[in-house]
């Protein structure tokens, strides 16, 4: 198809500077699909990448957005569990029940964060940058429900697999309620369940003796 | 923890018909990162999975709403193109090239939709059919800019892994337009851009000859 066919202000985007950064960011995106993360699927035939688990919590955004502890714009909340695992892309993904990963991993973070939203145009980076440091911060109640989701998740998966990572990393069950204590910040509500989830796994066996 | 903790009201969600429908169908979710697509990643390690595209799409979505043909509400869209291809847990996905595959795909998928958003509490249902059906329809600007990008997305793997699928399911550029036709309804921006891709690709051999 030639030129000729379109007007030319209608092609003019392609050679712009905007357009590139975009198109580079979103083709750079692909590369959350190569991080593999502590958990596996219910049918334990893999772990899960970085970018399945983000896909995921926009679900359970959509799904259980009633049961934040207060009201959130859910706009915010998806796009905040988008992007929050960007900068595995560069960082890769920290076992969060890992005491000598999780020393540098701000450090490490921070920097992929300066290269991975540096590739948007000026605004766009402010903007997803922005949502990243208040996913961090979880300060506001779209930061705190998204980072309850954001541990929720995969104690739905170990809990649907017997506990198969819990075991395999020998975390207990008293580590779990620990580390994962922001969501009770996020969601009294979905807190509650984890405690319920908890207390079966134990009765199940689930957690190492 | 005891019960005694918490008082009684905030705990008695858990116990509710909606609650478990919702925590039934969030782990049912987590089978779509079992669906292969006729796609792969862009290190060509792989084919993606139908959780990944999904996810892409929502970043997609984030990035490149400034090129939607009219402008749209973007928190529909990101609904829209998170719940897209949630029949593909039941129906497999199709590969849309696949002329057999594609008669019975319509009833295949209307069957899986009714099951799977049939597990979410009656409003829930009516609101992610209704997202769907949008999605198919291609009639609203939001469903219509989502359909843009589910096709824009897969043509991007295949030009940054130099036409891998194509060659493979020998599909020629021909039908990459035919197929993609949708995407100028979307978004004409995108449709050029799609138009510079497949111009440089034929350049570079990337379709079967």
């Amino acid at each position: 198809m030639g030129a000729g066919l379109f007007p030319c202000s209608r092609k003019r985007h392609m050679a712009s500077d905007r357009f590139k950064k975009q198109m580079g960011f979103v083709v750079e995106m692909d590369k959350l699909k190569r991080i593999l993360r502590q958990t596996i699927l219910t049918d334990r035939s893999r772990q899960e990448t970085s970018a399945e688990h983000s896909w995921h919590l926009g679900v359970m955004a959509l799904i259980l957005s009633e049961y934040a502890e207060s009201e959130v714009d859910l706009l915010r909340v998806l796009k905040m569990v988008l992007i929050h695992d960007l900068v595995e892309i560069d960082a890769g993904d920290t076992y969060c029940y890992d005491q000598v990963e999780t020393q540098d991993q701000a450090e490490r973070e921070e920097k992929a964060a300066d290269r991975l939203f540096g590739l948007l145009p000026e605004d766009q980076t402010q903007e997803l940058r922005g949502l990243w440091e208040e996913f961090e911060a979880r300060k506001t109640a779209e930061a705190r429900f998204a980072a309850a989701l954001d541990r929720l998740q995969p104690i739905l998966q170990n809990y649907h697999t017997e506990g198969r990572m819990w075991k395999k990393n020998r975390i207990s069950r008293d580590q779990v309620v620990a580390r994962n204590q922001p969501i009770e910040d996020g969601s009294p509500a979905l807190w509650d369940y984890v405690f319920h989830l908890l207390d079966d796994a134990v009765k199940k066996g689930m957690f190492p003796r």
